[in-house]
């Protein structure tokens, strides 16, 4: 017997709530039934996204949804900033080039956050940039960018702040409508607790005037008409009725919890994952702007990243992630969002020890576990 | 208590071992243990969609892999045909002009078949046309078009046979390979027996040479990249685990009742159903050509069509699709496709007649169940 243990960020556990949700019998799409998911799984979201905009759900990864948010705002010409520091910001800028926009990319040392100071300097000497494009988490990197502040240089600019909250909306506070974000997508498989082929997309009423000029060709991802699908309860497409289904539990489930509650057990399980690394004598790879999706941590001097992370999933059972390109094999993430508590963090530490020992080097065995203790006992009255 | 029975075209019921399948504990996309799964599907795919090519699984509804099939072939500019016969037929013609295609229409009578010799005439008129795009099944009008004709006008020319296949693969005889397909694209809740959140798509050599040259715009839909993933047994993006988990359940399903006895089963059953309606004086909507995936059936004067199936529906509990656009109301439609048999068919019959004596339509209570059985017996051996 190998029992696994998921801590990758996404696709995440879901919970048994919502896996069995999702094993109902299959109902048909354009029927009241459905609708009445629909609706309140879109209600939901809105409670999530912090938002009176409409939250349209897309049959796509989140890659879908980021590519939409250019498609219907923009036109082939336009130009943009990217903040580049991962993985993920790199493709917002691969899509804006795809449909032809002008990118100006602000490249970020990755494990950093971008400097507010430098995409102002770009908007003020560049009046006819349209938008700005970022990530609020880059989980490629574990890195929070300042998105408040972002939000702060586009709200009275003709400039809209279009945001990957991927694994961020849901994870930690990124209030849609008072910070002024114009556009803010995510994704099923992070702090919705689903399995991964639904993305969510909401858009300002500033985004929405830009959506009536942009010009680029779209069609499968076309906003105004999930709009007006949305108003009456459907999709402009056949939605993935299964995973809307469980959606809505997974919502329910969140909403019970209460959003500021998930916001602070994200948080707790963050920091007491980072002061676990630290006590092992680990380096984070994000200390000063620290996600709270993922911690990424460097593997020390003469470890194999990729091995190590290999053997804590093929050997021990725990799947969290390793680096993606310039960071592959340096380091390892360990997921902390969604359906994630106390004792999962204390198997994904527990694990780093035990694994590292076995890699030869040496640590105390339950000095990380005492330092994540000592935070995770935050989270409980006392008796 | 009010059992319910699904009989639409789509999303079609899923069976137990694909649901459970699907509610399985979540597991991480880029894993060896996923991979494996992933990889089995896909091969299962090629014996479903009778070819020796990829084929391609999305996370989107079909209509996203119809998208694909015009961005990664055509450029803006370029001449195509559309065989616009139904709903899904003005489908490929839309997404065309949204990627500045030039479209040749050919317009089909609902409830009619293409006329290949009318296809001949466009192509021998105009060298340039590079692609005729049609559907296999055309669900809304529940027709059947001819698409070994078609394939055989665009075998020898510059020219792609680009086929919606979403009611056909896996319901009738569509052999790729064999009748010269360039590309065939499905969806999951169809044949497939899942859940909708998946399309799949297959490309002929030839179309993998025309995509060489494709200059449309395209990012979360790049068949190329889709490509180079699958020979690592991944995808460009995240997956759809679950729906991918089931998927495979579902495919095995196929392989084990016989790709052969799936297609005489849907024979059977349309032909059950198309001799039921016949019996109680009803009027076929597609009596030449008809699809094996749904039967469409005009309701008799004096009855409305959308309170008729939703009287079935709401009150029954057997949920069928009615008309679409110019056919709103006037038709309703029983699929036969999927995890669907004998007696199913008896249900969405009797259901007919039930309900028709209910509006005052008088017929002959147990004529059509009895038409139906007739041929239903057919696949009983005898004791």
């Amino acid at each position: 017997m190998k029992k696994r243990y998921l801590l990758a960020p996404g696709p995440t556990p879901v919970p048994e709530r919502s896996l069995l949700a999702m094993a109902q019998p299959m109902i048909h799409h354009r029927t009241p039934q459905f609708s009445e998911i629909f609706a309140e799984a879109c209600e939901l979201l809105k409670y999530v996204f912090q938002t009176d905009q409409d939250v349209l759900i897309l049959a796509s990864s989140g890659t879908g949804a980021m590519e939409g948010s250019v498609t219907n705002l923009f036109s082939p010409g336009d130009e943009v900033v990217v903040i580049n520091g991962g993985k993920f910001g790199e493709r917002w800028g691969q899509i804006s080039e795809a449909y032809g926009l002008k990118v100006h990319w602000v490249n970020v040392e990755w494990g950093k956050a971008v400097d507010p100071a430098v995409v102002k300097e770009l908007l003020d000497g560049n009046p006819n940039i349209k938008g700005v494009l970022s990530q609020a988490s880059e989980t490629s990197t574990t890195v929070q960018h300042p998105v408040k502040e972002l939000a702060e240089l586009t709200r009275d600019r003709e400039c809209l702040l279009v945001v990957d909250g991927i694994t961020a909306v849901g994870v930690s506070d990124v209030p849609m409508d008072k910070w002024g974000i114009d556009v803010l997508v995510s994704g099923s498989q992070k702090a919705f607790m689903l399995p991964s082929g639904l993305a969510f997309v909401a858009l300002s009423e500033k985004a929405w005037r830009f959506n009536e000029r942009s010009t680029c060709p779209r069609y499968y991802f076309d906003f105004r008409k999930e709009r007006k699908n949305l108003a009456k309860k459907t999709t402009a497409y056949t939605p993935a009725v299964s995973l809307i289904t469980g959606l809505r539990e997974s919502l329910l489930m969140i909403k019970e919890e209460g959003l500021q509650n998930v916001f602070a057990r994200h948080a707790r399980l963050a920091r007491a994952s980072r002061s676990a690394m630290k006590a092992l004598g680990l380096r984070l790879l994000a200390p000063e702007s620290p996600s709270l999706a993922a911690t990424g941590v460097y593997v020390p001097e003469g470890v194999d990243g990729a091995k190590f992370v290999k053997y804590m999933r093929d050997e021990m059972g725990v799947t969290m992630a390793g680096g993606q390109d310039k960071l592959k094999g340096r380091i390892f993430r360990i997921a902390h969002l969604g359906y994630i508590d106390t004792f999962d963090i204390i198997t994904a530490v527990s694990a780093v020890e035990m694994a590292l020992t076995k890699f030869g080097h040496a640590v105390t065995p339950g000095k990380g576990v005492a330092a994540a203790q000592e935070i995770l006992l935050e989270g409980y009255v006392n008796p």
